[in-house]
């Protein structure tokens, strides 16, 4: 076993290699000096240059050979899922075209921020049409030999949700798509409209409330910290996890429900087996499923009836009287409240995944070459008016909304509603097994769920596949049922429907 | 020109990865979460194993071999300089005693801390001396060839003060003790003796205080960071120089003038020529140059008797009514108050020196051969006594209170008095320059003094060797000379000689 042995000290650096750029990233959105950002990208692009150069080390091919996968134990063969999958992957992309990736996208964020605040997405196309030709290429690459049934989409798919298909998931949210659509348009058209909460509230008192909220939901701070940042994000594995979190004086749910968010994320990679410290199964397992983790956190469990009934209390003590007065099923209409919108990161329960659904749809087209660059926005706003019944007044508001397309991401999205799809799967087999769930939520008392969760899912890392994960946790394969069933009882209670 | 190119790029990544370890550092002083230690060891290590590699690449001998140096200018030739002499010494020492002076060093910092606590030198003796074996074989390995004339001290000094060696700082250091020793004992024995400033400051006044100095010694904040930490210090080159403070509520000068210290420093790298970013020209180039700038910044500008003039009224305005009232010269006598102590950091300017003599006279007869580790802290104590008149009283006042030789740093002291010595010569030759020095400082104003720094030393960074920076800049080799003179009249005026 010397291979195996030799294999996994190299990857143990690595490990340790990769959490220092992570915290490199934390630093650049948190304290870095404001001028100091041309040389934190030549520090940064080095230390990709490291890690580039250590994830295609030809030893790691010539271990793999040499290891007697049958003599290892469930850990050791994950570990060489993990690493192989890795070291083919960033084999197979030549060199010239990494580095070519990294180049555009690195130029296409500045162009996107232009156009976006410009309003003008012809100004952006060119550099997106580019971005897609590379994408495009590198999926061709990761095809080689078969790869991936030569499905371009889900070689790139696969760098975030392993195992996952364009094809599988297009079914699961074919059967997603109208149930929502139905529920929005009942809800948006329901008598009864829940009155938003309204007033000032004390940014300072914000945060205190957040980071108690965070250690409630089981975020540990002695090995983390909270930190303001303008998009709140989790960073870090093992002992080392810190988020971020932001304030806004008119709007205190955006604070708590985004610091919950991150907790849920930071709270996974803090609950990972310690025994995984430091190796390619201590890290979230999937975005899918990390998406899970911060889903169940922040809306089955935080915007339920039982817990937004104790927060209530909380919010008070915290800022005085609120508007919705001391009625808690007013505040539970309050942060629950569905309302017509344009943008993805502010969308509700209801809504959310359908913003998802169209961007998966739109990129999958586009790596499929079915959708040219230049036509995103008439395609964009076509669907957009056919999912939302709304006419999208412009492209800050459409197309050119979220940075994840400039940056390279293709295959990322659909991971936000399949972790939305295993958190109701999940949230369905706790309910199950817990029936003091909801006492302790109306307790403000998150132990149970926050121990099944450990249990079932966190405490796992990277040693099952992501699905494999979810149907060991609940008892059957992940599907769409659970997560309707939820949103259709609760938004029916909170719209009277 | 194709090998100095390559060179120069394969060391750009090299001093960005440099960077990226520094700010490492700098997190783990000031924003790590408590419990992160453990694996903050491992990444630190990953990237020491990551530099190490990189410093010993056989590449860069093949490209040194390649370079028509004659074709170079002067700053090509200057980067050879730095690149030769860093291969040299890392490619000198073998893989395995580098490993284990970072093994034996990494724990004898834990063996120190718990013998410093318990007052037991005996406990601390003997992985003393398997540091000092140690690095005696690092020492003959660096001088293979005749190289340092043979002197293992010399080659220990050298990575701080390149250039530099044990005779010519001895013989520098007998003519600085006995005009020092003597000027202390006049002053302690003198019949005047200033009052100490008293009272409670403010903590958070005293952070908004030092803030304003640090800018006023201009510290470039867009390039820069003021944290607290328990040990202040400076970290980083280029766009991203950060400093940390701390405060006493008893004692406000603690964080001003540590914070001017640090100021020193990071100015230094603050203002660096930007054409030397991310190149070994790119940072302070010695200690004693680096000690130089932070001591004339705290010591001969920020507590002489004009600039305490103006502080005195900013410490008023900050605090309000001060113990030693309206008077500016006795502010000025409270400024710069020499008192018996052991502790080297807490001495005041006359003392500071004769502590740094006494561990350089130490650990040269360490390094040399002619002393045990295990008979130090009895050398220690007879040394102190001869010098300070004054028995130690235990081992935390004695020969344990510094760090630096449990982490293995031989041929680092010197460089603090080598650096007052400079500042004591540039002060000299800026007094000379500038009429008005003390009209600006006396009305705040720092302008004339700091464009003098950085026109004759800062902005060269690594272009020139030590002594030869100082020569070009004050016009005359550098000597004991000025610094005796101006610390002899300046103590002569506070305590009325």
């Amino acid at each position: 076993m010397t291979a195996y042995r030799e294999l996994m000290e190299f990857e143990r650096t690595t490990c340790a290699l990769a959490q220092v750029a992570g915290r490199l990233g934390w630093d650049q959105e948190t304290v870095m000096p404001r001028a100091a950002a041309p040389q934190r990208a030549e520090e940064a692009e080095a230390m990709e240059q490291v890690l580039h150069a250590r994830r295609t080390d030809p030893r790691i091919g010539a271990w793999l050979s040499r290891i007697d996968e049958g003599a290892l134990d469930a850990v050791g063969r994950a570990n060489l899922r993990h690493i192989r999958r890795r070291y083919e992957r960033a084999t197979r992309v030549p060199a010239r075209l990494a580095g070519e990736i990294a180049r555009v996208t690195s130029e296409a964020q500045v162009l996107w921020a232009e156009a976006r605040a410009g309003d003008d997405f012809a100004a952006f196309a060119p550099v997106l049409a580019r971005i897609v030709e590379l994408k495009r290429e590198e999926a061709a690459a990761l095809c080689a030999g078969g790869a991936f049934g030569g499905d371009p989409y889900d070689a790139l798919l696969d760098d975030y949700e392993p195992g996952a298909t364009g094809a599988g998931l297009a079914e699961m949210f074919a059967s997603l798509r109208p149930r929502l659509v139905a529920l929005r348009d009942r809800v948006l058209g329901a008598a009864h409209q829940p009155a938003p909460l309204t007033g000032r509230f004390d940014e300072a008192a914000q945060l205190a409330l957040t980071a108690r909220l965070a250690e409630r939901f089981g975020y540990d701070l002695a090995h983390g910290r909270i930190d303001r940042a303008v998009h709140p994000f989790s960073s870090g594995s093992g002992l080392d996890v810190r988020i971020t979190t932001r304030t806004d004086p008119d709007d205190p749910f955006g604070a708590v429900y985004s610091t919950i968010h991150e907790t849920g994320h930071a709270v996974y990679e803090q609950k990972i087996d310690r025994a995984f410290l430091l190796t390619p199964l201590g890290q979230g397992v999937s975005m899918g499923v990390h998406e899970s983790q911060s889903r169940i956190f922040e809306n089955q469990l935080a915007r339920s009836r039982p817990f937004t009934g104790w927060l209530m209390g909380e919010m008070a003590r915290a800022f005085g009287p609120l508007s919705t007065g001391e009625d808690a099923e007013a505040f539970f209409g309050a942060v629950n409240r569905v309302y017509p919108g344009f943008i993805r990161t502010e969308a509700d329960e209801v809504q959310y995944n359908l913003h998802v659904l169209m961007r998966f749809d739109l990129e999958r087209e586009m790596i499929a070459g079915t959708l040219a660059a230049k036509d995103l926005e008439e395609a964009w706003n076509a669907r957009f008016e056919a999912d939302f019944g709304v006419r999208v007044d412009r492209a800050s508001n459409g197309c050119l909304q979220d940075v994840h397309w400039s940056v390279g991401l293709f295959g990322y999205f659909p991971t936000y509603t399949l972790g939305n799809v295993y958190a109701g799967c999940l949230y369905r087999a706790m309910r199950d097994d817990l029936p003091e769930l909801d006492a302790a939520l109306a307790a403000g008392d998150t132990a149970p769920a926050l121990g099944w969760l450990a249990e079932r899912v966190q405490r796992h890392g990277g040693l099952y596949e992501p699905a494999v994960l979810i149907e060991r946790a609940t008892g059957a394969a992940p599907g769409v049922g659970p997560l309707l069933d939820y949103l259709e009882e609760k938004f029916a209670r909170i719209y009277r429907l």
